[in-house]
């Protein structure tokens, strides 16, 4: 039995690893600009620069790593076919980076799934497996379909690649405004945070890099404390993307030497995030991806004042629930 | 008593004007990008480009008019305020606009008026008077308060300055992709789309201008057929923003001359375009700004293949309407 790249490579990434993922990602992915809400219904309106990943192809920055993992791959390997487990935007991602590879993907997705993002995973192309309804349960079953079936199996966060990958959101934040003084960025499994701050911090030590968790799911705030991963077994917050148990071990090793520290916020503080740039901005965002601003609009960051780029990783909302909360106030 | 602006000056406006627009605008409203919506989810992805104004601050087109018109007033004149009635987008424009030039504002909105708007007309620092529900309670008093207190009525669209000023949309969408082959424009009193149709014309008479109009409300496209100013009384629409009984004069003039089709959708093609607006581009757009992608969306342009961009007019839509439309299929 073949083993393939279900062990993650333990080498860090550096920047000129993100500059390669740029270039791969020419043409790709989004090159998402930079918004500056201003409507007076906003309560952030003129101070907070957003960087809206939600406008993303597959609707979040996933296809960003997906695609930069996937196109490293040797070519005998990724035509033999990739398998990954995911419950939403990573599912997306690897299909449309599979798709444009013409890689076969097989993605193992919860019996619960929202029903949209499993049609628009199937929609990408991609064979999707429903098994479980736990993170432990699909990934069980994905790392041994992988090993069975001798193909790579494509992590959502534990990968240099894909560290690589999500860090071009931070050489395109310091592209388009060279003066930013602090990025606010959400905090899940740590693969984006990893490789923003990479991006940044390798080339501007003195900007500021902010995670933000829910409350719920702080075990990245309780890891940066005492200096080593935490685990929460009971992740409680509407912020689906943000509700891996534990931060991966590469982006841990980047998060704890680059990010300058990571705050929280309540579910109603994700709800009025949600609310405030559906109304305010005109964006649609997820719960997890609004945590960014969700930080901002409740002064948690310690960069209020600065010239702070907020980072909206997706928009993947359940229509219901955008819905339910529209109406709630 | 002393007559100001109340009688919109005949004199058509040229493409100077629309430059001189554009440089008061800078740095007053934003620049907004062009979106390349590409999810699966969206029924047009990889096939039109978006100008999205409803990202635009006040969450509409309408500043730019505004504010080209208040700053071309003479000083005293401004300082003696200035008057409107809108029942919505309009009125938040010229609030923004008199706000930055420090020109009292009064805005007469109908006494049914979407509490989201007037509040945001409010915190915009407008005087609101609430009066009637029609179109034609609003003018009549708002024109006899101008008339009583010798300040300057700004129309809604027609006039040179405020379709000089909306049409610095067409001249950033051909600076942003002269390869444009057309451009499908929301259709109401016709400031937008003439102001849009003025600029790229003047410089580019192959690009395709193409209006659409709910069929509710098709008073323009009679006008475009008959050669002359239709009047539709009853104007039947979810599309608020694109109830106007008829087109304005200069804008018909314009419109005549220079629009190469106008184009007509349903109820039904208009909340359809809302919600792939907002699940599949991550956008939120009002029914107003959502035409024109209902028109594309149905092939109902003749454009449908072409290098195409369509104007997102706004996004202030109501949010129990938009929860509605959420959870109606």
């Amino acid at each position: 039995m073949t083993t393939t790249s279900q062990i993650p490579a333990a080498r860090e990434p550096a920047l000129d690893d993100v500059r390669v993922a740029a270039k791969r990602l020419r043409g790709v992915v989004a090159r998402t600009p930079l918004l500056y809400p201003a409507t007076p219904g906003f309560p952030l309106a003129g101070r907070i620069i957003l960087k809206p990943e939600n406008l993303q192809v597959t609707g979040s920055f996933k296809p960003r790593g997906a695609y930069n993992k996937l196109a490293g791959l040797p070519e005998a390997e990724r035509a033999r076919g990739v398998v990954a487990f995911s419950s939403g935007n990573h599912a997306q991602g690897v299909a449309y980076a599979a798709r444009l590879l013409g890689a076969p993907a097989t993605i193992i997705m919860p019996t619960d799934a929202v029903p949209a993002k499993l049609a628009v995973t199937k929609m990408l192309g991609a064979e999707v497996i429903q098994v479980g309804t736990t993170s432990q349960e699909r990934m069980e079953y994905g790392v041994a379909l992988a090993r069975e079936t001798a193909r790579a199996l494509i992590p959502s966060y534990d990968d240099p690649m894909i560290v690589a990958g999500q860090g071009t959101i931070g050489l395109e934040i310091l592209e388009d405004r060279p003066d930013v003084q602090a990025v606010v960025v959400p905090l899940g499994g740590g693969g984006m945070i990893s490789g923003i701050a990479l991006a940044i911090k390798s080339q501007r030590p003195d900007v500021r890099v902010i995670g933000v968790e829910p409350a719920g799911a702080a075990d990245g705030q309780e890891s940066l404390r005492t200096g080593r991963i935490a685990t929460w077994e009971h992740p409680d917050t509407s912020a689906d993307g943000l509700r891996a148990t534990h931060l991966g071990d590469l982006p841990f090793a980047l998060i704890s030497r680059l990010v300058d520290d990571i705050v929280t916020v309540s579910e109603e503080e994700i709800r009025a995030a949600v609310l405030a740039l559906n109304h305010g901005a005109k964006l649609v965002v997820e719960p997890s991806g609004a945590v960014a601003v969700a930080a901002l609009m409740h002064d948690k960051t310690g960069v209020e004042g600065q010239r702070t780029v907020a980072v909206l990783s997706g928009g993947n909302i359940d229509p219901t629930l955008l819905a339910r909360w529209l109406t709630s106030d």
